[in-house]
């Protein structure tokens, strides 16, 4: 669909405002239901059999004595989810993960699942399943699964991407590569180059809420799940996948959500109460432990990367290079193209070349976290850049503003740029007394840039006017970040009624059309075209009923300010009618008002930010602390500000607990040595200073309200910011994510050895 | 809107069949969630302190002693439903009637209410909650209320309808007058004139499942209301207008419904429990019991019928008169001037007039009862009819056929009629072989005919294609007698796909624009209407994304038999391409693929049925037992022949119980005194024989598929058709129903005495 983007240049009276969040009393009150809120009569309890083994063939699987336990209702293993992917190996692999069929892959693998009437016979029949395994030989770490001898996490994996194809299998799933130019020749010219290796450890999203659904599966073939998730069509096509359901007949309604982060864009274990429920005949409850999400939702991926970045004296990059390995876990993705797409992004280079290797571990199957794949490319390319610019002396902004990507920039990945935020966001950084603040003792300042791709995607709205002129919106896209006002708000402006007014409800998935995810930050962006487009299919209705109640041609019908007006001075005489007023009429006018709109979303407009942190560093014990964060990000337009500001400081929050403290550790035997928010150490309240934010806003040209999306590029320049800060406070380069004190201690040592 | 008729002519694959019921396995196996299956966190149980007394001031209400009781915690009086209601007195009936105000106007009224942890808590509350009464005279009888010297139910209601207006107050609420011609003038040339007085007891519809419903309010003017209904955006209006919400605000879900029949199209505790919530702060369930529903959900009206028709000796009617007055509990009601419409409407006559009287009673709020208020008006009018065909010595279904109603007639209430099915009904009635089948010992024949108006009103379907090609079909009309299949016929018909790839809903409040209730027969009919236009435009759709695959003209692409095909030879090489091959390439083509309608269903058909009924009478006790019955009505078209079935069959039923058993009793105190099962008797399986159908298709020319509605009138002539069997078992016209054992002693003793 295309739009008039005239309103760019109106005058807006609710878009930009920050109302009330209408889900705030739910929330605050405990009435919000999330997902364990949900119960059906009669429903079973369901608990899932792990694996305590990183790699190990399932020889046998014996549930009879735990069939026997009183209070089993029903057990399943990988038989009871046979094969009907049909050779879809993203199916395949959604469906091995949810319960391991030949082989467990990692500690925390699902082997089995019992539903019994209450919690304590369901565990009691964990016990009692006996699984007979042969322990097979793993591998978890990024690098190590590399290597030449390395144990293989799957023996039919032939590399892709690579001419000619590989005879040998690996643990290389895949290969990707971008960029322009010759880099060779870039570095040729180059005066000074800086090459690197970096790490980052496996993180969480660390949402609040655990998994949780409910799942009534019925002999005729129709069944309902109730569940906390990012995408409940998507939950919806992928159940009926594996399930053989037709997907009409999988009504899927979403819950509020806990947090997800893209750890709520896939199924985990709802196909696994769909079918303990199909065999017991019963509801099934599944409520995942802690200990359950960190063994076995999807964390991002570890990862491996190489910089090389060369540029001249006076401050102009010849050439940038970068090999990413980003550990998916058993299964083939595509975190490393992610990475290898995003790497470059903020730059204006004439030679670039990335290369992105998907690698296979004995680690749980990652899953989206916030920018997927982005952290971890800027944490190496921004370190990079920071070491660069030190090196040719140059300012760490300066340096970065004279080679940052603008409109019309061909950008490392292919596209090229419209009008664009990063040069604007360094530029603010340059000017903001942030920049210029003095530092205290063993205290660094570290600033880096961020970007993100933004998505669009497929979208329905139904908008409805009700009799007293107040407006139902139902959305199909999951409101993880305050979407239920920016829509109402979206709504409000096009219809110029009050956002009072506007009630934004999420549909299940009987009641509208197929929504993507809300993930890519998509969300805002996407729905708020469809709702657009639906507020001026309304408004085309209202104005006809207005035509029909003075009798005169619709032409002669114009909408502005909220009310249906009677265009010419042969109408002058005729009050406007007001929404209220044409609603009360509706059913003697041609029935109930509405609007509708189905749409992929083209043109989400890409994405950028620059942070500025400062950090404390201990040099005795090599504890750290955030005393100062700014975050400048582009938001194309901010529809509801204190939402966007609340974006931009969860991001950078999430960000500041990656670079500084969280990772996953396995112990040699394989297994996750800390599945608890007491061993895998997210920031709280008390490790953050406030964050500052600034938003700037570049139109996208694609909006009619030029919105892009702001959710995710927020988490994608902490890791570099902060590394860069600590290299600056302790003048050593802090090349491995988490910057934890014992890394940090390592480093002074290391330093004051050499 | 304007259909294409051509349909109806056609050849039809999916409408007439009769696939197996979609809510089948669910209800047979109890996993249907009817009204009291849902439950929320913390939710108090609910219940109704009910007023003693027929009529009674209400002094004071204190509640101090029963705030005290240890889990109470919300207790409320009509003081916590303040009147916001401007006046609007269909408005303020609603609100007296859900808690009593200044008077408790019948045995049941509510006048207090409370919510607690548990049922005990409320009801141990109840006996605590003091109530100061002064007691008033009463009237619950009909005629009585018409007295001179009656109590006054209202002291300040004046007739409307009559000229002058009357100075004094009484219980005669309005008049409404029908009819044209001269029936002086007719009575004048009759040869033969019969007049009778008629009277009908009160009944109530008898559904299986009390009213129950779930409710939620918030702080911030925002509630949810879980309800068993026919109509839950009706509710949602009249809750939002009694509690002063946004109709926005308030999302209303309807349940599976075991029954409604007309009494579940109207609130009687939903508000209470939504003021409850509000008051607590928590939700509230509240279940009413059957004793509950007796006394204090709406029954219909009690009537007393006065008909005089005129003939002359060769069968042809002169003159018909009647005067319909209907008991509508203490507040005014249509439910006469519905009995006035209906009383003559199957016939042609020259001469007729009708008034109905509604008068008031100190009984409870009545509501519609299945085609309400058209069985008695026909139980007095057939009756009539059927001693006027003996005392000319005529077949009583020649002397129907000879003066039914047929096209081109100008009805007895006012519009000229299309082509309709009264006339042959009774030529089917009399061809069919029970007309002529021998009659045992003591047994009767009766036959009667019934009316009923059907309706249309406003309607919206969403009809969303799923990714697999499956249909998810979202109504917003609750289906009480099958309308999800056979909405799911129309809709397989129309986009020309299987009826089991079609998933029908019942959406809720927030996710579909507004829908009249499922009343009148309106369901099917009107519901139909906007799926025949919903997928029209999802057809619409289809063959854009066809044409855009094609890349040719969109006028290039016709739709039959489930797919697009390409138009004319130039196109000849080209697949169709079907629903299922459209949907999965939406994503590529423009989004999901939908349509959608909202509208006004104009143009319901009228419904006519003739039926036959043979009863056997013990002359000893006075017991009769139908041994044979049978129905024959028009249905338009019968989209699922078995449904169709099942609405005449159950018809006929309730309309044997309401003629021989069913009767509000009252005592002279004013209070009911079978407020259960055990007496007030309806029929049970045992008491039936099968009961036999014949469905007639006279097209409704206003549908595409020539669909009426089926839902009501096959409980108008049960009355008078075993009113008239057993008259002619018994040799004495049985003027009173219900004819129950006493009454049909007592008419053969007096016939003996006589």
């Amino acid at each position: 669909m295309s739009f008039d983007a005239a309103y760019q240049d109106q005058k807006l009276k609710s878009v930009g405002t920050r109302p009330l969040r209408p889900d705030g009393v739910d929330k605050v009150t405990g009435r919000a239901r999330y997902g364990a809120d949900f119960n059906m009569p009669g429903q079973l309890v369901a608990r899932i059999l792990r694996s305590p083994h990183a790699h190990a063939r399932i020889k046998s699987i014996d549930t009879n004595r735990a069939e026997a336990v009183k209070g089993v209702k029903a057990i399943i293993t990988a038989a009871d989810l046979p094969d009907l992917t049909n050779g879809d190996a993203g199916t395949y692999a959604i469906l091995d993960n949810c319960m391991a069929r030949e082989k467990a892959m990692y500690d925390g693998h699902a082997v089995a699942a019992v539903a019994a009437i209450d919690e304590h016979a369901a565990r009691k029949a964990l016990k009692f399943i006996e699984v007979e395994y042969e322990v097979l030989p793993h591998v978890t770490d990024v690098d190590a699964a590399m290597e030449d001898d390395a144990p293989l996490v799957k023996d039919d994996v032939f590399t892709t991407g690579v001419e000619p194809a590989p005879t040998k299998p690996s643990n290389i799933a895949n290969r990707a590569e971008f960029g322009h130019g010759d880099v060779e020749k870039g570095f040729g010219a180059a005066d000074v180059i800086v090459e690197r290796s970096y790490k980052t450890e496996q993180t969480h999203q660390g949402y609040i809420e655990p998994h949780a659904c409910v799942a009534n599966c019925n002999s005729d073939g129709s069944a309902e799940l109730w569940v906390c998730t990012q995408g409940h069509f998507v939950y919806r096509q992928n159940c009926a996948d594996l399930l053989g359901l037709e997907v009409s007949k999988l009504r899927v309604t979403s819950s509020e959500i806990g947090g997800g982060f893209g750890g709520k864009t896939h199924v985990w274990a709802e196909p696994v109460a769909l079918a303990l429920s199909r065999k017991a005949g019963r509801p099934v409850k599944l409520v995942m432990s802690r200990e359950e999400v960190f063994r076995a939702s999807g964390p991002t991926s570890a990862t491996s990367i190489d910089v090389r970045i060369g540029a001249t004296k006076d401050g102009k990059i010849t050439a940038a290079e970068a090999t990413l390995r980003y550990a998916s876990g058993p299964y083939a993705d595509m975190w490393a193209e992610l990475g290898a797409m995003t790497s470059f992004a903020c730059y204006d280079l004439e030679n670039v070349k990335t290369v992105g290797l998907e690698i296979l571990v004995n680690r749980p199957k990652t899953t989206a976290y916030r920018a997927p794949s982005a952290p971890m490319a800027a944490f190496a390319v921004e370190s990079a850049i920071d070491e660069l610019a030190h090196k040719i002396d140059m300012d760490a902004v300066d340096f970065r503003i004279k080679n940052a990507a603008s409109e019309g920039t061909k950008s490392s990945y292919g596209p090229v740029y419209g009008p664009i935020g990063i040069g604007p966001t360094l530029r603010a950084a340059k000017e903001h007394p942030h920049m210029s603040a003095p530092l205290g003792k063993n205290q660094g300042r570290g600033m880096a840039c961020g970007f993100w791709f933004n998505f669009g995607g497929q979208t329905c709205t139904d908008l409805n006017v009700n009799a007293d002129g107040t407006v139902t919106l139902a959305v199909g896209t999951v409101d993880v970040g305050g979407s239920r006002a920016s829509l109402s708000l979206i709504a409000a402006e096009e219809l110029g009624i009050e956002y009072q007014d506007i009630k934004a409800v999420i549909a299940d998935t009987a009641t509208l059309g197929y929504n993507d995810m809300t993930d890519g930050s998509r969300g805002t962006f996407s729905t708020s075209m469809a709702t657009i487009s639906a507020a001026r299919n309304a408004i085309t209705v209202m104005r006809e009923r207005a035509a029909l109640t003075w009798d005169i041609p619709v032409e002669d019908v114009y909408w502005e300010d909220g009310h249906a007006h009677a265009a010419g001075a042969k109408h002058d005489n005729r009050a406007p009618l007001s929404v209220k007023e044409l609603a009360a009429e509706a059913g003697n006018t041609g029935g109930p008002i509405a609007g509708h709109s189905e749409l992929v979303a083209d043109g989400a407009g890409v994405s950028f930010a620059t942070h500025i942190c400062d950090i404390e560093v201990d040099p005795e014990t090599g504890s750290s602390r955030v005393v100062r964060y700014t975050v400048i990000q582009d938001a194309g337009k901010a529809v509801h500000p204190s939402y966007v500001e609340g974006q931009y400081q969860g991001g950078a929050a999430q960000g500041i607990g990656w670079a500084l403290n969280e990772e996953y550790i396995y112990g040699e035997d394989g297994r996750l040595q800390n599945p608890g928010f007491l061993d895998y150490r997210i920031p709280v309240c008390s490790d953050l200073p406030m964050i500052d934010t600034q938003i700037l806003e570049i139109p996208n040209p694609n909006h009619p309200y030029g919105v892009r999306g702001v959710g995710e590029t927020s988490i994608v320049p902490p890791l570099a910011a902060i590394a860069n800060a600590v290299s600056n406070a302790v003048g050593v380069r802090m090349a491995h994510i988490p910057i934890s004190p014992p890394r940090i201690l390592a480093a002074l040592t290391d330093a004051a050895d050499g």
